[in-house]
């Protein structure tokens, strides 16, 4: 450890007051954890990400870090529900990381247009590039490949963590009567498709949406839409 | 699978119209996953426990389900640091349910008074009785235990995420110039006592927080105190 820097004499009001501080850390206790606490520091933008999900209590819509500790604590919740073999710490391990690209590439609506959804898989792994690329190379690569294999959902591991990503959501809907549904224009059709990735992790769970689908349709929270 | 609920008609308006999907729930999938899905309903309500921890753009202050995002991630970037054989997968579930019990109890400020430091334990016993409640019982039994292990802090897997629990805020603190600090008139003096507890995670980490410390005084973000 070396003393203090000297150096820098700015006051709290002056935003380069910190900027040199990863400098500071890499002076003090090496590059390495300087690389991941940037990383650490970066990753914070996560909490302005707006979902399209409002929260239970309507109040307001979530971000992409609460919806991501909720789904990761539905996935230890529900883990039995699984119907392969699944690694819970690589699944969690998984979900604590996906959205990240989302820091620069936005959210993407899971009901959005053809156009929008065509550009997010660039969008995405250039942001990929960047955000995974502040790390130190070997545990960046770790994460990267954890993400590629979640995107891809051909695992296991990565078809329950899709499971927990599109449940999630979902119940939020139900469980506020469909205000994001309806706001959005959204049909029991489209619902139905959306989910039905839900049954490559889960039978059961599957089911429960299915059926759930049909009660929102018959309380009137979510147009039937074209048969 | 049963036919959905042909007695409900409440409309989207009628707040008590999804009240009764628990047991909509439970006729068509069973009574574990009703209580399951009841439970990962009310711990939603973790987004709306506000920190006294500024986010790093300075925005607002996280809640709570942002903070435990955070600092499950900064669990698996900063695992290497642990001093000791640290198991994880077992830390990252004890972080997951760490703060649930600040849904009834409350957050306490880490530099709050002694009075309110006192009912702390009280109120949060209560609310890990309700909350844990919700759940199948060894399910809820599992989560209290890693919970009560999280607040003995005395295994290795505890003390490492009691690690990552104090660290979070303190770079908050350090990448906003102070902003938390200041607010709330905290010396540096009390923040080497709370931070002190890092030591038993990692003395890496620690040595970078006291260095971290020395250098916020020196720029004039956090007052010294008294000697």
């Amino acid at each position: 450890m070396t003393t203090p820097s000297q150096l820098s004499t700015g006051s709290a009001d002056d935003p380069t007051a910190v900027n040199d501080l990863f400098d500071v850390i890499a002076e003090a206790a090496g590059e390495r954890l300087s690389a991941q606490i940037r990383f650490i520091i970066e990753i914070d933008k996560l909490k302005g990400i707006v979902r399209q999900t409002p929260l239970i209590d309507g109040s307001r819509n979530e971000n992409d870090a609460e919806h991501t500790w909720h789904l990761m604590t539905m996935a230890v919740i529900l883990a039995e529900f699984a119907d392969a073999d699944v690694d819970l710490t690589r699944a969690l391990r998984m979900l604590l990381i996906h959205d990240l690209v989302e820091i620069d590439a936005g959210d993407t609506f899971l009901y959005a247009n053809a156009e929008a959804k065509a550009t997010q898989a660039v969008r995405e792994r250039t942001a990929a590039d960047r955000l995974f690329g502040l790390l130190p190379d070997e545990q960046g690569q770790e994460l990267r490949a954890l993400w590629e294999e979640f995107e891809a959902h051909k695992s296991a591991d990565a078809r329950f963590a899709r499971t927990m990503d599109r449940l999630q959501p979902f119940l939020h809907n139900v469980f506020t009567g469909g205000i994001g549904w309806r706001k959005h224009g959204v049909t029991a059709d489209q619902v139905r498709d959306r989910m039905s990735v839900i049954a490559d992790g889960s039978a059961d769970l599957h089911a429960l949406v299915e059926h759930l689908i049909d009660e929102a349709v018959a309380r009137g929270h979510l147009p039937a839409g074209a048969a």
